[in-house]
């Protein structure tokens, strides 16, 4: 049995508290939010999440499926809406195969008590202030206000007033008292990864891109009922730029808008209402009418930086490792981060097993080993499905290029997987689909250059261009 | 006339200082280590370093060429050591041009004494522990010893005594007392990039190479004299890894040992001094008897590591701008590290010379934006070039490639220059001379496919080859 600390009760800092625990371990988490069970998280992250398969898994896995699938909206493909309103819709994949719409919020809930009800000790609005790796030490800020009634207090009562210090936690890793083992799963920005950062030879990277995103609401109809398709990933692609939408247990959507910072159209170019209104009114008309608090919304919410974090080494001797954002954060063009984020946990908790002698500095090398390249693939993926989203998915040419990938799938299922069916509906690892998706990518470039593609595809004869192709669907990577 | 505060005095820092002063400001340098030029660095820095075109033009520039060749060294090419002693002469460029083993030391003190001339103010043992470029405050510990006698004191003397803290002395950017402007030369690890990097959408990225150095000596002979060739830079390559040398003022040469830090053979490996021996009497059999302190320094000597920083933006509204290795460490197989951050100082020189306004929001986002591409193309190369000395140069196909490569130089200067002469006999921006060099590089594989080449590289028509080539070699940049 280990005393482990976990940075960061979110969406992977929960899952692992229980995975760890069920394991047999002490686990503790530290969050700087206050209970989100309580009271709600306004941090500026997404409101909602795809939820798909590999997602799924880590689910089935500490046993919540089905407590989540009762707030999971089913979306079944894409619908893009062109610049005059017109609505095509393009299916995710086979029949009965959709990813879900759920809440950050109630699914972080379901994961939190979930980890309470193994014993795991959650210590919120603590902050961590200073981690060393090297002397082993953590600081951690516990809150002035005394924790909400009911709550465990693992240290004495702060002193009260106005102005007066937070007091200061000092817990030795590896030491009495202190954790054996840390788990950084606090996000893009983690400070487990800044404690990293300070020793030598640690590989690192934070890129941005030249657009941020915004939130905004469509609410649900005056008589109560969804404004537009509930089971359906709405988008708007706009060539550089686009808006989508994900559906809400409540009936409303969320919709986000990835827009330039600067140019034109730009966040830096709309200033007034009068801007606003002008510029859906010309580039999103059936969607303008369902926002009636669309000025308020965007001058009131939050522009946010969209990054790629990449790292490595991901864990310290056997004594710290990162999870999660905090060790991969990604682009979420792919609906991918927290998908790849819970695989993480699954895979980690297969490594674990496979370690009865709990030697952790093996379990540790070979957790990060089996997902960095996987992390990599994702977040290139990630990248290149931003272009696809906001531009291709409006080209006829890539429509005609997607059915025959389908086609392809269906005539010869043992050959041939969509790379969006590799990602969402199995568990191949990212790094093997992202090599599949290349391979086939080429192939479908030969043809789609064939002339009369556009009437023969669904008749002519694919073996000269499949043979020697062959699909290597994992059900499970763990 | 601003009041500008330069993080670090090494080798940019002391430069931009005389630039600056001599532009009409007044000019703070804060340091960390002592005074230089009464008590020596130990910082693992490189002992020597080599200076080429970019850093004279900088020498010329305020004034201190002819000071610094009283102790540069030329070399007028590599002198390469086979595995059996066998030496090979390969010259740099045309007769009389060379690059210079420059004493960092020595260079240094010639810097700070000049900056010293032009009214600029040392701050040395001063560490800055806090930068907040938001709210504009920077924190600086004084020492608590007295500064060295006849230093200027700028604050009250702090209280002596053991364990007593540092006083802190907080300014702020912008404020009365507060510098107007900050310069982060503070190199690689640079505490300014880190307040940067708290900023939003702030591009970065270190990779480390998979080896380290460790610097060892090859003494004067008994007699007094130079162990070997003095005018040269030596190389010992050996596939994966080598060793070179360059010679000092005082007749000792300088070697440093680029190693993997792991695998074999590797720094990991060899644990003791027969191992040692062992390994240089195999591997560098001429050079082991010119070794007698080998064994000493291989195992008192820091083994340090190597790296790539990338960055952008460089500055910061008017307020802070990164420069040298701050912006842009690289590693040093191209000798241009010091030359680059030289160059960023006289085209920032130039950028304010065309911006007698002062504009220093425009001075500082012009500057930023024409060293960056040419800091990422000096980056690349350097990698390259690693790659060349420890392998290439030992390989009779490359020199024969070499020997094209020059003979083209001379039968058509106006439309070919060697990317070696370009990068250190040239002030052509580095992104320009990456270009042209990967053009030329295709080339030269056409022409060493030709069959019977070997024969006739001297006779042959090379029209064909380079016909539309132009080579736009410049002087000055600035």
């Amino acid at each position: 049995m280990k005393n482990i600390t976990i940075l960061g009760a979110g969406l992977v800092g929960s899952l692992l508290a229980t995975l760890l625990a069920r394991r047999g371990n002490r686990v503790q988490v530290i969050e700087k939010r206050p209970d989100l069970r309580v009271k709600s998280w306004h941090d500026g992250r997404s409101i909602n999440l795809a939820m798909s398969e590999r997602g799924w898994q880590a689910m089935r896995l500490v046993g919540v499926e089905e407590a989540v699938k009762q707030f999971a909206i089913p979306m079944h493909g894409r619908m893009i809406h062109d610049p005059h309103g017109k609505l095509a819709f393009q299916p995710y994949g086979d029949e009965g195969q959709c990813i879900y719409s759920v809440s950050r919020s109630l699914l972080n809930q379901t994961l939190i008590t979930e980890a309470a009800r193994h014993g795991v000790q959650f210590l919120f609005e603590h902050k961590c202030t200073a981690i060393d790796l090297q002397t082993n030490v953590l600081e951690i800020e516990a809150p002035i206000q005394p924790p909400p009634k009911g709550e465990e207090r693992p240290h004495p009562s702060p002193p009260q007033g106005e102005g007066e210090k937070s007091p200061l936690l000092r817990r030795g890793l590896g030491e009495a008292g202190g954790p054996d083992l840390l788990f950084g799963s606090d996000g893009a920005f983690s400070s487990v990864r800044l404690a990293m950062m300070k020793r030598p030879r640690f590989d690192y990277s934070q890129d941005y891109i030249d657009h941020g995103y915004k939130e905004l609401t469509i609410p649900a109809t005056p008589g109560g009922d969804w404004a537009i398709e509930p089971n359906a990933l709405h988008i708007w692609p706009r060539g550089h730029f686009m808006l989508i939408a994900l559906p809400n247990p409540d009936k409303t959507f969320t919709c986000t808008l990835f827009f330039p910072w600067s140019g034109s159209p730009s966040f830096d170019e709309i200033q007034t209402p009068a801007q606003l209104t002008d510029f859906f009114a010309k580039t999103f008309p059936d969607i303008l009418p369902l926002m009636p608090n669309l000025a308020d919304e965007y001058f009131r919410n939050p522009t946010s930086a969209l990054l790629t974090v990449r790292c490595y080494p991901w864990t310290y001797q056997d004594k710290a490792a990162l999870i999660g954002d905090a060790a991969h954060a990604i682009v979420p063009f792919f609906g991918q981060g927290m998908n790849c984020g819970f695989e993480d946990c699954t895979v980690l908790d297969g490594i674990i097993g496979q370690h009865p002698e709990g030697d952790w500095q093996a379990i540790l090398r070979a957790y990060e080993q089996a997902r960095k390249p996987n992390a990599d693939a994702i977040a290139e993926l990630a990248l290149q499905n931003f272009v696809e989203m906001r531009d291709k998915v409006a080209d006829p040419k890539f429509l005609l290029r997607k059915k025959i990938d389908a086609h392809l799938f269906h005539q010869h299922p043992d050959r041939w997987v969509p790379l969006y069916t590799l990602i969402s509906f199995t568990a191949t690892p990212y790094a093997e689909a992202l090599a599949i998706g290349k391979r086939q990518d080429a192939i479908l470039d030969t043809i789609m250059a064939l002339p009369d593609i556009e009437n023969c595809w669904e008749t002519m004869d694919y073996e000269p261009y499949i043979s020697g192709q062959r699909s290597e669907v994992r059900g499970q990577n763990v």
